[in-house]
């Protein structure tokens, strides 16, 4: 059904799980929860962000420090600053991290910092760059372009799987449509399909799909229902405040809260959400 | 946020909850099924329709008589013919019944028969319609135009509540987007936004959305997952040979497995499926 | 390439030529204009409208009465009354005019005063409505549903010329897209494959494609240059006043000055705009 | 109503022409036509492509060879040995070229041996990749992302304009919508709004827009109409056998015979086509 050959599900019970970190992988049973804000933007922001989201557990940090901006005008991320403040919470907390590399001269230190690069919507087919993270020996997780079929974020991967890197994660966020009452529409019918096309793992991201923070849990919940393999969720600690994406963002509170919620729900479709206590004791 | 005045909610535990039999209301904690092939094809198809759907139960039957069909060439629907069938299977098996109304003229045999009244997605602004069924006093679901936005979607709404009918029930299916893997897609951000915009009960058909019977219990656990209030799915006896939308179509056997499937997502947000034991009993 | 019968060109020279009136045909080498108002909202509008635009000359005028509006609370249109100042300028300027029905009991008046009914783009698929105009002796305009695929868009003229009209016109007004800076999408593709795909005569409005008066002018010119069989815009004598899409409406000057600037290029494909002269003797 | 600076139109007469080799220019009363194959296949095929086109004349010619290609499978272009018969064609017939960067390591073997550069679609928010070209002192050519909105479109160009280069050339190419009849939708409202908002030259690419060849000559009228400045137009030799996007290719008899019609429609908007005559003395 698509022309497909390394991401296709040869068979029902062909399922890549990723793994990220000792403790963290993306595929199986257990449901992954990714938190953190839009932008990284200090030390103390990030801080008070690892604290409070490793008592839910969030069990991996995202943090954009290379953004890609509508606007040359608007701030670009913080660069390798970030990056080493990713890096420093990341060790301090034992808890893995995803950030953007937005070109084949960032892939380098992203490799050494994060736990997982992340491809943005806006690169989906950037395909010199898709070749690169091809060569790398971390996990690449691919956005959905914002009007990609289907099948062509499939053969996006396809490009990545080719190269020789076989831990991709797939991320569906939203696509364009006529109305602008919400941000995108998530296509949770794309995400029911993916995992029945490919054994890789799919995830959401529910945030930059509706971009209103009050509808963010309930497609959350709707997401950990349709068979998603986790949750991408932007957070922060004054969302008002965000220098990026302001008005899609949970605070923290309301982060712990969702997760919490999210137990039911998986338990519901037979996935599990860890508890803080596994991951106090691993 | 939005122009409704009739519509909107005016403050967070305003809910209407729509009435459609003695035993049947949709908009309260009781989760709504409805359950039926696209075409009512003769008494044979519903009586075996009926009899094992009651099982799950699904409890209420859906069957279209007067088909809205993009050929005039096509089959257009058996009319009153269908009526009388959908009649008979509804008395005889005790299950209140919607099916679709194209126009004026078929609303008062309509009213005779049925026990909500659909407005479909390609009438969704045909507002002499709307007006017409907001003189009567059944319920209305009406379904989403495949390009409407939000606020169009509430202000059909709003016709028909300011004739006089209080009793709508909103129904998101599935709008249009560049990739035909999936036939429509499913808005469950609509969903989430319509139940905070409005009172009106939102449902939600993942068969129309999806157009891909692999596809729909996904999408189905996720509509109860995000908070909406019941679902319309299509089945039929033998899928392949419905009369339409046979690729989409559950077959009675799914349909009765998928309403128990749901049962545990339902009650994970706080919703409850009835059991076969309470229908019978009353 | 399409399922349509009778809609269809059977051979490269099958085209249709409808007659609106005695001086008045649309799908020949005549390109025809219509302008007007939106809405009729009174007498001296209209006596204004057409005492202008026949010195373009605009050899039609339209003007809607029966007016679907998002909100019930808008205003709807003057009715039977507005047909009356219709019919009234038609008689005194000897001019044809166009007005949209939205329901099956409109026809009847509609019928008896213009030359020419319009189903608007939310009733595209009202197929009830479609058979009804299929059984007038006037033609009639169909506009394009606002995610109306091509096919759909032929399939609905068929509705109408299956049940007995063969005087169809198609109306291109743009569809919905993801960019609300204009307010729809021209999609003058369609026109051209609609020119091939059908002998039925093309028309193009630009004024709902695009939503901001003054980019109507390129859009104009395009769709003659595209080969499109006529045009429908929108004016008005103070268009900021204008009861309804007043940002789109052009002036009367502007109207006037548009048709001159459209001579040129129609004669570069071939089509020819008529004269004041032509109109006067006639 | 942008919010770019630089590319921003200050007042109505303001409006860059971009040189693009000494007899070639953009965005002035003189329309540019590019012509040539997707893909460049061999020095054979682009003795015959350019021969024949400099008959017309096509003042440029385009080929590809980086191609991105949504499958990793597909044929990826000749590269640098493409380059080579680039040049070649490019001194022998007297004619500036055109091709794709889509990485930042090719932009300096394309600077050394073409006279304009091409950003795809699907690196239109390639901000990386925008910056780098930005620095560059030739010509850039953008095209317009498959569901970029117009300000991301201009906010593109303001990232190459921002970073140094002033020659930047929009093209739009259709956008992607519900309808998979045509290809894509050429949206000439946003050509029309990108001369109003922008003072660069705008010109379209009717080839991609529409996906099918005989109805390409339609929309390039439209777009002379409507004030383009410029068109790109795909042709071949044989285009069944070319090896990308053979459904859209003109021969390169018809693409000879489209140039001569678009001089009246050109003439009939104040633009002029130049005559093979003025090349030859040049």
């Amino acid at each position: 059904m698509s022309n497909a050959k390394l991401a296709s599900r040869s068979h029902s019970e062909h399922q890549t799980v990723v793994n990220i970190s000792e403790q963290t992988m993306v595929g199986g049973a257990d449901f992954l929860i990714i938190g953190g804000p839009c932008t990284i933007e200090s030390m103390e922001q990030m801080e008070v962000v690892a604290s409070k989201l490793i008592t839910a557990p969030v069990q991996m940090l995202r943090g954009g420090v290379y953004k890609p901006r509508t606007s040359p005008y608007s701030f670009q991320g913080l660069g390798i600053e970030g990056l080493k403040i990713l890096a420093s919470v990341r060790q301090r907390y034992n808890i893995p991290v995803v950030t953007e590399v937005m070109s084949i001269p960032q892939i380098e230190s992203v490799v050494a910092y994060a736990d997982m690069l992340q491809i943005g919507s806006r690169n989906m087919q950037n395909f010199e760059l898709l070749k690169a993270v091809g060569k790398i020996d971390k996990p690449v997780m691919l956005k959905r372009g914002l009007a990609a079929t289907i099948e062509e974020f499939v053969m996006a991967a396809e490009y990545i799987l080719s190269h020789g890197n076989p831990n991709v994660v797939l991320c569906e966020r939203g696509i364009r449509s006529f109305d602008n009452y919400t941000r995108n529409v998530l296509d949770l019918g794309a995400v029911a399909a993916l995992k029945q096309l490919t054994h890789l793992p799919v995830i959401v991201d529910p945030s930059h799909a509706v971009g209103k923070r009050e509808l963010v849990a309930f497609l959350a919940k709707a997401a950990v229902a349709c068979g998603a393999d986790g949750l991408m969720i932007e957070c922060h600690p004054v969302p008002e405040e965000s220098v990026s994406d302001a008005r899609q963002a949970l605070s923290l509170e309301n982060m712990v809260e969702l997760v919490e919620s999210l137990r039911p729900v998986a338990a519901a479709v037979g996935r599990y959400i860890c508890q803080v206590e596994e991951l106090a004791v691993a």
